[in-house]
């Protein structure tokens, strides 16, 4: 199941410099991780802000909340979380749309 | 998977009062049925409002699609879906929470 | 009566994470009494944040306050409480829908 | 149980004079029925809106929600409630603050 | 003339507990003087906030203001006013709606 | 006691154009009325809308009610009252300010 | 450059069954002819809702415009559109996020 | 003095189509007048919206309003006024930022 | 040209009381200034709230944010300015609305 | 490709006034070379405010999100940007807009 998540990271730049580096390196890790999961299917930036808006793929939403709580930006991000459902076009012929 | 529904059918009180009394006869005769399903878990009326707050199980996102498709009040339905997470403390012991 | 009762409890997470440990342990243990007592009936998380949604039934609002005032997260608590009825299809046959 | 209520009658607005001012007769009839009840305790007309915030007191939701379904107006009306727990001044002196 | 004024005193939850407690003591002391003098003619807790909700009666808005800075939890409140006028069923027979 | 109170007529930009412009002459002939009794103090359109911004001065609330239930264009209007009180500085020097 | 885009397309279900029925079915043929050029990348319906979330990849904001003004429902369409960035995770590695 | 303004035109959309073409040649002609008299100086489509984002330049407010009024489509359009003042680079430097 | 203008000033009472008394006092005076200088028409106190709403005059929106800009408070103030045009009554016959 | 970019740099304003000036100076340093490059087209301040508004033009979003990145204050910034499209009569004869 899909979810659209979006996570605001804006109190994560109230860190000192390196500690925020470290925490970012971590982060991006752990996203790589998800991402070679099939957990995290794409990501992108919201320009001008510290958010980014992801595509989520899960079995159901607990398996979402572990995801979203194993990332180290965890304690400093706001979420936002949308459930998807498949649309008509793509139920149609998911062979078109991978 | 269980769901945060609330349903506001206020524009189905824009209809002749007969064809509104038969549309929500069948709009309870099918709440009734995913009761049964197990689909419609619990429901309550917001006071002094048009709409309804449910607790829906299903195995995901694509199936309360269709359930929710499936109620005749739909075309006069304005809905807001919340996907729910199971809380710790029911993981912790499942069995006292059912 | 029940109530639709969201609590965020994000300031929690400012605390030091032994002090919060705690804190949320003593939480879900007077979580665990209430839900015995069959004020909180149910709960769920809702995932990417910090908050929760359940379905309080007490004698009236009185009652609530004093159940939410007994919650040891409550001064960090933001707490969004919706009055609910009973829906006419429960009211019908409550039998069907304990 | 006392609760805010928040009744918006602008649609009524939208009926031919004659029908709108026979249903606000109607309306004001029940109006002063509920509050000889005790239902409806207190009634203000918002400024300038053709709305009225009023406190109003049943044993719980669902007599509210009955109540406020025998009103005429009902079916043109965008209702708001807000569940009121007694105050800490009230509880400890009831006899000073009827 | 009437107000519905909404206090919300969560900022004085970050004070120290027994300053806290003095303040809440001197302001429950300001609240029954008021409610004697007729200005604060009635309040209620909104459950699960920091918030009351009250019906004050003061000459205009100049005296609700001095009321309102004569409270002693004034720093740290958030208040929010609306104005209230005679509603038309107590215009018609007030005796009946003290 | 002065209010700031914003009319919003764009409902009345359905009628048609004669009866618009014949509901806005007498609107306006009304409008010079309440300035002349001193009810409407000052007025301004806020551009590109079809609302006006205007400082009203009247006993209190009802005598408020009264001069907006007046107006011709009130069946058309969305109206929005905010009470103003005296500032500091205008309190400590009326003079000055008239 | 990448597009997150909402359409809710609630207007259309005024329309008559068949007139509606055509319309979707004109739809849903633009939509494989879009995903097919690439514009269109990806698409999911909000469930309880009459509205999909998609991403989509047009040279910019102009040709964006274009590919929704050829939707065969954009007369019925509400379209909200945020710009997308790429994030620094893909950046860092194009290749495992295709 | 410069302003920023957005013109959502949606409702023009209801008209049949061919006056809907007649109103917006007659609205461009008369755009290409105001641009020509440096009112309006700039303006671009919000993608996917029946809305215009323009900087318009006049002597004031009344000016603006005017301009406004003087577009065939301002009965069918909501616009949206923020007020702009020059910004300090462009005051230091004026020649730079023509 | 007229500016109407809330100024709120919350942020200066986290200020000590001392240093808070010096600021409103040099705040007044640079008010009374700006009234005698026909910049600052009228203002009043939003009952219950740290925001005043006054009618400003200046040529432009620069020299408003000059004027803004003086003020002591400026560095704790949210303010938000609506841009206002002389309303068709006044314009028809500026001399009654002076 | 154009964009609105409103940027809010009230946190600037926290920092010790050296700091801030300092931070400022640099910031219209950077401000006016993305002027000269063409990125940064025109701007304004909005009165009363610590926000400003820009036409910004970069290649697509991702170069935008360098542009804001590179800016001295962004660690103090709220951004919020609206992708635009070219309007129609900018479109039909583009020499008459540059």
């Amino acid at each position: 199941m899909d979810f659209l998540v979006r996570i605001d990271v804006s109190r994560a730049y109230d860190l000192p410099s390196e500690e925020r580096a470290d925490l970012i390196a971590r982060e991006q890790a752990r996203g790589r991780e998800l991402h070679a999961e099939g957990v995290l299917r794409n990501i992108w930036r919201v320009p001008g802000t510290r958010a980014n808006v992801g595509i989520w793929s899960t079995l159901d939403a607990d398996a979402l909340e572990d995801a979203l709580t194993s990332l180290p930006i965890r304690p400093y991000a706001e979420i936002d979380v949308t459930a998807l459902a498949t649309h008509a076009m793509v139920r149609q012929d998911p062979g078109a749309w991978t």
